[in-house]
């Protein structure tokens, strides 16, 4: 009966789903999938989730992807989570679902094509595609102004005008946290704007300490790893780590 | 508490809201918003869907938007509604949760992008962008060969080898549907290898007659208008109507 979690902790729906277990005392075993090392493309992998995607979920023998489909699960299958997390009256839940659904088209859209245009791929060497990578920030701001002007609007610490978390909170949240990778500038530039963003973002945090600084721990050492690769070639280059203002530049 | 749906029928997701109220028996009122005339932009359809996107619905006060949570929240507003559109057994509803969910990056992503660039920006006009046409094409390609080797993998008529459809099965099929305004070609390229697919989509089609038909209307005249263009084109330039193979040009 032990709930097993198949994660890579670098990807931020398996950060959302693993904060959740921790912060509502879910038992769980942690099977670390290294996307890096190609270990989401294993056969045994596939006979957990073929489309060789983390975080995926395996409870008694139930199989499950999607990450937003795994925490409603485990609200469902845990009834000791409190039901702030996936409210239970009609309208707070159909909210919370409106929510989740917006998400994948915006936030996620523009933050995932961001992050693989202007992060990873220079990471690994390849060049940087101007267009798509203008696209993504373009999706990606006009994620954080609605998140801003819209499912903040209410008065309430977190979105909707909760005054605690939802699961749609922690899965936006980890989210944007993928841009703490970015250098300061230019993760001013994008976030800076969004006072209301900012200030969720912290209070989401704090909802979910100390597990949601150790969770995300990964990725402050990437960040370092990365601010080295850059100063090294810097030093060997005498290139500026500055990525071009892509806006101006389309 | 007459139930309104703010709809454009060229509009996929708005498409299944509409044939799911229908078949259920549903009372509402359709307003329509026609998108080509920039009616989903006017300031009273923003009070409704600040998003300024179809389908939306206004529900004794309560305001909705994004299909998914719609069709979820109907399911739990009138009791009625058969269970098999949205199970509440624990294992069945959350299998439906992960299509759903599934379905926003993969088949939709795919279909939009596709119909976007190669039908939309055509018929008005635009340049085809052979390197977007080609990425949505392999996105869509995908998405399809992963619903006839995983999502019907089991016996049933039905995805996830059910054996009446859920709102997934509506939701899917409803964005393949906009594959119909393709040349006979086209269609075949992208849908022929699919034999599952094909019988699913007939399924479903049966399964929600005479509303599937009469919702699709406005999917067949538009496609007999692009018809009728292209045949224009091709009588005053000599060009072919025959888009390129994506694929073999990349």
């Amino acid at each position: 009966m032990t709930l097993k979690l198949y994660i890579d902790r670098m990807s931020q729906p398996s950060r959302a789903v693993l904060i959740f277990c921790k912060v509502n005392g879910i038992n769980f075993q942690e099977v670390k999938i290294d996307i890096s090392k190609g270990q989401h493309l294993s056969s045994e992998f596939q006979e957990v989730n073929p489309m060789k995607q983390v975080p995926a979920m395996v409870h008694a023998g139930f199989k499950l992807f999607e990450s937003h489909a795994i925490l409603r699960y485990l609200t469902y299958a845990f009834p000791r989570v409190a039901d702030h997390w996936y409210p239970t009256a009609l309208y707070r839940r159909t909210e919370v679902d409106s929510l989740l659904d917006w998400h994948h088209s915006n936030l996620r859209r523009g933050a995932v094509g961001y992050f693989r245009n202007c992060v990873l791929g220079p990471a690994v060497g390849l060049p940087l595609n101007l267009q798509a990578a203008a696209e993504d920030e373009k999706v990606l701001l006009a994620s954080l102004a609605k998140i801003e002007s819209f499912w903040l609007r209410k008065n309430g610490r977190f979105l909707l005008g909760n005054d605690q978390p939802s699961i749609a909170d922690l899965s936006l949240v980890c989210e944007i946290m993928q841009l703490e990778v970015l250098d300061e500038k230019d993760r001013e530039r994008l976030l800076g704007p969004y006072k209301s963003v900012l200030k969720w973002i912290d209070d989401t945090k704090n909802a979910t300490e100390p597990h949601f600084h150790e969770v995300h721990g990964i990725l402050f050492k990437f960040k370092e790893k990365l601010l080295k690769q850059r100063s090294l070639r810097e030093s060997s280059t005498g290139e500026s780590s500055r990525k071009p203002d892509l806006q101006a530049k389309m």
